[in-house]
């Protein structure tokens, strides 16, 4: 499906959800708020606040819960300086680069296709004229994109010609050259090419590192895997949608190693595994895709690869990889390394470099997919027997920042002690919000924008029959329970 | 104390762990690996394997529970890059830096106090008699640390006569310069004083510039905390003893907002909640140790400081602090950032700045001292009944990173199936270890290594009334105990 057909058929299933409702709830309820804001922020970075940081935790307990409590893989936790050894075998020192130009003359940098946005915005005509005739378009205006690749891959051809949007001078920039997007820093006290440290790009190089010390520390035989959560840093240069594309993020990665020739049915078993692990939280299958890479447009290290796609309220975007890597990653790094990252079997007497099944999720896209899936404006019944429209977050139980809310229905009676008492004894295992302000139906409005599955409220009849009334978020239905049953009855929600 | 006597103290009381052996342990049984091993490590860094991952989630899992399972302390993520400008504010541009010098010839650099240190293997005598004069010492060979301090002191007047170590010239070092010591990284495409950020130092920074945002998405009444878990970065010229001085850490950290005059109460509060929650996890209170830091020695922003040691096999050493930082971080936020970082009391009408109370434990350090802790060596039956050594670690149930071994007694007449069946369950639950392979006893030990405070072994019994063997690592006492039962049982222990 284009693009373009996927996001009309969004305009028209979730209307409800845009951006900027995101984005703003996200601000208002303490999900997600700019980096260091009060400095004006800091461009694709973001910051989780208290309901966010409690998302953001479940969904990687989550993961890590389905990854890693099994026989066949086993956690790290990698540091995020690396030796820069690393990203010279895993290629990211020679390719995972950006084309740039500088001007010499004003020294502003600019990255290729930004470079043709900005000046077709200024002399629109002249590009198009000049673009066209080379390649043969009657009507350009629709072909941008194939001129914005002409532009690029011939920009030594223009650079005479081109005008600096900063300075204004005529033919001042450089040729084009490879910036990379890897953060640089510099280890111990001198500057110098022997002491480059990168942040990492990614979290799975960690894991193929360590091969050997986890093998060897677990006695894993094949196949096995090594899963990893963690913050890995790109330099973007355009960072857009939100968290969707940031200089600083969270993945959940797990490399499966496997014996040559089971990678074809692995990667197909751990495609719907992963699939199937978006649907358990609550993402129903019509908002989820599997968008396979075209065997032409494949990275340098993949036999096969397929990116599970969310629908956004911007379109489609992707939440997780699957990836067949072959065994690229554990070749290179033998032979960067000179040590020995293989398998020896003990069956078939067979020494070889297992193949590598990758399953690479976003946390922090995830936490924007729970997030966009769960935004919802619906009608909720007021006390006078009316209606109001409320805006409610249904996230899974698992993934709900409070799990539950105590009410006191008035603040007399010995009510407030009761419901702190219940509260302090929920707090032991759950996050729980204690809320004895302003009317019940407003105290509902307030959990329902919080996604808060679960509230109690103690009442007269609490004092007498110990029971407390549980209402439910999504359902808006209520049942009288006993006090002492709420801990029980929320877990087995839970764990649904 | 002194740090002598207290290591001396150590000594006589807990023989058993010495860092040789942990470090051992910790890289056989997949606790800690060195950071990027294929390639000789990256010096400050290390990688948790899959028990270390385990105990790290924990320990911060446990601290969260604690710290932010409650009405008055809300939980935040903030990003590992900041804006640069908090760092003005916080001092580190100015103030976080070691004193070193260049050379002008070889451009080697060198911390000052290490400086000293090479020079003195080299030539000992004539820094001895060099300075004793000035000194005054009758025998200088004991007082190399004021040695060490005249010569970082007065550096200038040693550089003509100062031979560098690296290209053997003399006379040609620099005057002492302050070496910062964040990670500086630069943001965007171009590499300017105006696209610097640094990797933070720590994470309370995060805290403070959010003190708005969490108070507003929030409703929070004074006094109230923000509390974090999170990576900090520093580069330290000198690392050392394993995972206590590193370049890469994590930080669990609460900055806890007061009324000015309620600080000095709260500071004893949390002093001692925040001892009390290392004991609570199983450190004895004689293995931890308040020191106070001396009035004239308090950092430039603490009206008072105290750190809570752990007796580590090395001696005493520091594993939190809890500081009374008085109004300064956001009094200096709101003068570099513009933005009013203060309170209003809705009951006084009062607005002022609050004070804040820091808890500042690490997590990194924690690990560190929960393991060293667990570490012992004693004596467990074998099953021909005599006895053997073993090397076990008492861990907390809670802090435990497998929960439970399930053993099948032997490896046919469907113990096996009936083994996978239950791990798989558990799994639901813990981290769950099946093991099948050789003698119960040689299981056992294992397990104790890893300290797995249960083991359930499966036997003939079991087919008949469907009971396990429960057997706990410390006590080593066994009990029979339904197999439905088992996941309650654990559940008991690790919330004990």
């Amino acid at each position: 499906m284009s693009e373009e057909k996927k996001n009309k058929q969004q305009d028209s299933t979730k209307g409800a959800a845009t951006m900027d409702k995101i984005v703003s709830l996200a601000k208002r309820r303490g999900f997600v708020f700019q980096s260091s804001e009060i400095y004006g922020g800091l461009n694709g970075c973001w910051d989780y606040g208290p309901l966010g940081v409690e998302l953001l935790n479940n969904i990687k307990q989550a993961w890590w819960q389905s990854m890693t409590f099994r026989d066949d893989v086993e956690g790290i936790d990698a540091s995020i300086l690396m030796h820069p050894k690393v990203w010279e075998a895993s290629g990211h020192v020679e390719n995972f680069t950006d084309p740039m130009v500088d001007c010499k003359q004003c020294k502003a940098r600019y990255r290729i296709d930004l470079l043709f946005d900005m000046l077709t915005k200024k002399n629109k005509k002249y590009f198009e004229d000049k673009i066209k005739t080379v390649l043969g378009y009657e009507d350009a205006s629709d072909k941008q994109e194939s001129m914005n690749n002409y532009f690029s891959d011939n920009i030594n051809l223009f650079i005479p010609e081109i005008t600096c949007p900063n300075c204004g001078n005529t033919g001042t920039f450089t040729e084009a050259r490879k910036f990379n997007l890897m953060f640089k820093t510099y280890i111990g006290a001198v500057e110098s090419p022997d002491s480059i440290a990168y942040l990492r790009p990614e979290t799975a190089q960690g894991i193929f590192v360590n091969y050997n010390n986890v093998k060897e520390s677990t006695r894993q035989k094949l196949p096995f895997g090594i899963a990893q959560i963690g913050k890995a840093f790109r330099n973007e240069i355009n960072t857009k949608n939100f968290l969707f594309r940031t200089r600083e993020f969270e993945q959940m990665e797990m490399q499966y190693f496997v014996k040559p020739g089971t990678d074809d049915d692995l990667y197909n078993e751990w495609k719907e595994h992963r699939i199937g692990w978006w649907q358990s939280l609550g993402i129903k299958r019509e908002n989820l895709n599997f968008a396979p890479h075209p065997a032409d447009k494949l990275a340098h290290y993949a036999k096969a690869a397929v990116d599970i796609e969310f629908r956004f309220p911007f379109g489609f975007g992707e939440i997780e990889g699957i990836h067949n890597r072959s065994d690229f990653d554990l070749s290179q790094h033998t032979k960067f390394s000179g040590k020995k990252l293989d398998y020896f079997d003990e069956q078939t007497k067979e020494r070889f470099t297992p193949f590598v099944i990758e399953t690479s999720a976003g946390a922090s896209r995830g936490f924007m997919a729970f997030l966009c899936n769960a935004y919802d404006e619906d009608t909720a019944p007021t006390s006078e027997g009316k209606s109001e429209s409320r805006t409610v977050l249904h996230f899974h139980p698992k993934l709900a920042p409070v799990k539950c809310a105590v009410f006191p229905l008035v603040n007399k009676d010995g009510l407030q002690d009761l419901s702190r008492n219940i509260t302090n004894d929920l707090q032991k295992t759950f996050k729980v919000f204690y809320d004895d302000s302003g009317a019940v139906g407003r105290r509902y409005r307030r959990q329902d924008e919080c996604g808060t599955p679960f509230c109690a409220t103690i009442d007269y009849d609490t004092l007498k029959d110990d029971t407390v009334t549980i209402r439910e978020r999504d359902s808006m239905q209520q049942e009288r329970i006993h006090k002492d049953k709420i801990k029980m009855y929320i877990l087995e929600k839970i764990n649904n």
